[in-house]
């Protein structure tokens, strides 16, 4: 089913882009169609990312009984919300490369940059917009504000993700807000709108907004894991690379409310490359490792039971269950 | 009338920015408070600006005969969209200060202020969708899509300036599309939008959109004018500091199309503080005051003559009229 949906997704997608494709603005277009990896040195599919948003949005209206085409613009609007996010983080965080290619900011410029995240998010409440040739616009107005809201709390998550670099004191309860806002809140909203669009009840609605959620935090908490104790030939990134980088991830705010040798080493000063392995083993033996397992299986299990409590139907409903299994890393 | 309407406007902005204000975001709030003019050192009226958008919407919607007070949500949506686009314009060009005071990016830095400007961006939408409790659904959608469709607009113009810096070839064609995005299509909205809330036919809000288009180009005319030849006193910006700073601005493009003296001297190097009255006499010389004049008194007559059909009502008609001809320098 998936290998449907994602082309799709991309004309979808490749549509809302084109209002840019005039003839003054094909530079601008260009920017914005490099960054979905559309155009450019090293575009196709391992540069346009996997889509999994949009994916979520369609879904769980397939899921819900409901015509899944009618909700493509909701499907794209997720997805260009995340890379507007995307284009931003790249800039906020000096990053120089986004999935192996150079990031708009560095391919262009930072001012031209911001300027590409602003189309991509004005884009994605067009797209938002032309749900209402498909749905009545009462529901279009629902839907639209989950989106709203979701994004104030995306901005929310930047706000305390920047805030908190070079802080010593943070604790477990200032990881959650966090991630809560930078990676579980966009998932909770595609399956919020799918089920809201398919015209489910609010009990069902609620049901799938949890499920999206808890896999936003479940996965969050994963990658955080993988981060520091993660095989290199897996992730793709070396391996306790978040270490260096200082990066307040579960393991770390877990280690530091331990007030052992690793919170002393941590306060103490960067961890060099060279010392990351001992660090790595040091917060493993102070519990972190476990503490993040056993977190990162409750929230699991707390996604996976309010997806079964929402009895998604059909092939659509398989394949919702079999995507959320896989991205768990849970067999189906 | 505008009196009674500005404390209420504020309200609403305050309200709507308040989302923001919850226990771990307490900061990320007041950075919107700073740049709203309301907190911090230099706030108050001063630090404000003059709400001139969230006016013309509510003086528009009132014109039509409809409650102005229903359209709140909507000024103050456009007022935050105007707002957005300061905070990451500041940026870009990197500038230490905005009315007088120093810039977001400036006191916080720019992450943070990048971040600042998508915020007030997302609560514009929110504000958008607060319009369900006072109009149908369908009005809301009509309204909210003719506000992202200018926001499209916000982000062509914007490339366009940005890419027309360092360019010695351009035209007056260029000139146009640019100001249309930057400083048109906004105020254009403020017109449509208030019309549409209002119930108003076809035709009235499409003569209270060129109304709000043409009020705007003339406006921009205007100040590119004074950007050269104004007295400074008035201003309150260094006389022909437009040309010092080699803004492309409408005296300087026709300037360039007539071939001469300062077409060459423009085209040598960057004009020196020391030599600005010199060549602000020569463009003048060359025709480009008296081109531009004739093009803002167009334009301004174009935007009057809309207005005067579209037939606006009441006080609210009288202080709409009233604040177009002050906006244009002309007696009403």
């Amino acid at each position: 089913m998936i290998s449907n949906l994602l082309p799709r997704i991309e004309t979808e997608l490749q549509q809302q882009v084109s209002r840019l494709d005039t003839p003054r603005t094909k530079i601008f277009h260009e920017m914005l169609t490099y960054h979905m990896g559309w155009t450019g040195e090293g575009a196709g599919p391992e540069a346009t990312g996997k889509r999994i948003r949009p994916l979520m949005v369609l879904l769980t209206t397939s899921s819900c009984g409901a015509d899944w085409q009618l909700a493509l613009p909701a499907a794209a609007a997720v997805e260009l919300v995340h890379n507007f996010s995307l284009v931003h983080d790249d800039i906020q965080d000096n990053s120089p490369k986004r999935r192996g290619r150079p990031t708009v900011w560095t391919k262009w410029d930072m001012p031209q940059a911001i300027n590409v995240g602003d189309a991509l998010f004005v884009i994605s409440n067009q797209a938002m917009m032309d749900l209402a040739k498909n749905y009545p616009a009462e529901k279009v107005v629902r839907a639209a504000t989950v989106l709203h809201n979701t994004c104030l709390d995306l901005t929310r998550g930047q706000f305390l993700d920047m805030s908190y670099e070079n802080r010593n004191d943070l604790t477990i309860e200032d990881y959650w807000p966090m991630i809560a806002g930078k990676t579980a809140a966009l998932i909770a909203a595609c399956t919020q709108i799918g089920s809201i669009l398919s015209g489910a009840d609010d009990a069902t609605i609620e049901l799938y907004r949890i499920f999206g959620r808890d896999l936003g935090l479940a996965f969050q908490v994963q990658d955080d894991i993988l981060g520091i104790w993660g095989d290199e030939a897996l992730t793709g990134k070396s391996a306790a690379s978040d270490l260096a980088e200082g990066k307040n991830s579960l393991p770390v705010l877990y280690g530091i409310s331990q007030q052992k040798r690793f919170a002393k080493r941590w306060a103490a000063s960067a961890i060099r490359p060279d010392e990351v392995a001992e660090v790595a083993q040091m917060l493993a033996d102070e519990g972190a490792l476990e503490f993040s397992k056993h977190e990162a299986e409750r929230l699991t299990d707390q996604s996976l039971e309010a997806l079964m409590k929402a009895n998604p139907k059909g092939d659509a409903g398989k394949t919702l269950s079999q995507l959320a299994h896989k991205l768990l890393n849970r067999s189906s």
